[in-house]
């Protein structure tokens, strides 16, 4: 057991997630409403649009207007997501997203093949032209991503020595483009990840890439988000996203896979009683966390918004 | 990190748990379709009855119809608990349940006084009577308990030290009495434990004691059981109290501080994914956990029986 990390950095991504999956329709001064709740928490960054296709995802037809409408904090990037020129062009006119490149990694061809419709060499065309079209617009590409790194509803199960190719070829566009990488987010996106297999994940990355900081994007579909967190502060991890009050996914519809990240606030409350700096006003999450629920209009999966912190009936003795 | 165990013993709280604290009413009938249920699954140990006042406890009124209702299968245990004689003498009549005695230790006393309205002299001189009670009948005690071992709401933290001097306490009973206790549960009753609480505790016991094989009593309250129980494997425990679907609080009722223990099917599946042999079968498990949501008649926090297993998706490949 590595000791447990000092401090760790929570990138929010339940309004993202959340809004795009959502059945909805929330009105896009909800939606403003959430962000600004949890621009006052603490948090240092807040994914909050998606500019895809409408038409494929209703939820984020309004990303143009969820961000005119935030108000933007100062030290805290609000940042979004896209996966064509059109998405990059969208995000790029909507002023106030800090903008960086991302390289997507995606092990499972299946998955590449369901959720972009490319095959592995289209994709690894479309990686190179992307990073070209960062160099021109001037745009750094600062992380990388491994999506589906535990395994894949669609393929099965992920090898260790799959991703450390998937990683090795991250480091080589890295070299080639002379790209300032400075996080590789291992993705759990359809909840494959065991406290076990994370711990060797994690330990193979770094011992093979020990100037690469990893962080962690856990899906909590099967009930151990939190304990696959936790691994990952056992291995180091001092990066994770995370969901507010669990937002993302219906956990009581029969929407399968598609639960959100760990609980902010749950994850958050487990950090700070562990001696762990988040830097989170943990009663401003719980705030957030019940607008989110208003907002959505049904119970989230969040634990700590119903069960309470510590600190107020430590307070009260 | 010692490495994770090879099998682990889970027994089945949620009946008892769930049926004393849903706002029912639940009919008899439904329960014995739930513990029958729980009994196909390989279960080896069903808490399935609360000998109490039914009028503090209206939920287990019907505990001797349960009793006699269900079908019980060979080489499972159907447990039960008690407070004093009058429980006792209810269980004891109450044929095929397993009797055995249970040292109970309350390192707060505020929680002592408030659950069963004992100072800590009077609690004492009642286990000395109870111990005596149970050899009188041959009635082996064979377990012993910490309650609210990680913190309590009415007193705060619990020190590793309080917990060590009860521990020490339960041992020098058990030398007193020759008494052939052989499991030392650990409850997180009111879910104060971190993992990292989780690990000292139980590394501090089990340094002071080793001979005394430790289980784990782990509620979900704060989000964090399952953190906590992979936690506890990771030193290596090898028991735990679990309840099925995560029956045994209302997670989306203003119930503050009830939530049940750790889910049994998350549980198992995290342990099976992990190469943990439970003796379980999941599927069993979670048609068990949809029993459990419709004899309740809402939704319980349990993930595993909606985000679904992953030996499915592997087969389906």
């Amino acid at each position: 057991m590595t000791a447990l990390p000092s401090a760790v950095l929570i990138s929010e991504e339940g309004p993202r997630e959340g809004f795009q999956i959502e059945p909805g329709p929330i009105s896009t001064a909800a939606k403003i409403e959430l962000i600004d709740a949890l621009s006052r928490t603490g948090l240092k960054s807040i994914q909050v649009a998606s500019f895809v296709d409408p038409r494929r995802v209703p939820g984020m037809a309004d990303a143009e207007e969820i961000v005119t409408g935030i108000t933007m904090k100062p030290r805290v990037e609000y940042t979004s997501i896209w996966f064509n020129e059109r998405g990059l062009q969208r995000a790029l006119a909507s002023q106030g997203l800090t903008i960086t490149g991302k390289i997507r990694s995606y092990p499972s061809k299946a998955f590449l093949k369901r959720n972009l419709n490319r095959t592995p060499e289209e994709h690894l065309a479309h990686t190179h032209q992307e990073i070209a079209r960062y160099k021109e617009l001037g745009i750094l590409v600062t992380e990388a991503s491994v999506t589906a790194a535990f395994g894949c509803n669609f393929q099965g199960d992920i090898s260790v020595k799959t991703v450390l190719e998937e990683v090795d070829w991250i480091q080589s566009l890295a070299r080639e483009y002379e790209l300032p990488i400075e996080m590789l987010s291992l993705a759990d996106t359809m909840a494959w990840g065991t406290p076990a297999s994370i711990r060797r994940l994690v330990g193979e990355v770094q011992d093979r890439h020990p100037g690469l900081p990893v962080s962690l994007h856990l899906h909590d579909t099967r009930g151990l988000g939190i304990a696959n967190a936790y691994a990952g502060l056992t291995m180091g991890v001092t990066m994770f996203d995370t969901s507010i009050a669990g937002l993302g996914g219906c956990p009581f519809a029969a929407h399968k896979g598609a639960a959100g990240n760990v609980c902010t606030e749950d994850f958050a409350f487990m950090c700070e009683e562990m001696g762990i700096r988040t830097g989170l006003d943990l009663d401003a999450l719980i705030e957030a966390a019940r607008l989110a629920e208003r907002v959505v209009g049904h119970p989230l999966p969040g634990c700590v918004m119903r069960g309470g912190t510590l600190s107020g009936l430590r307070a009260a003795l």
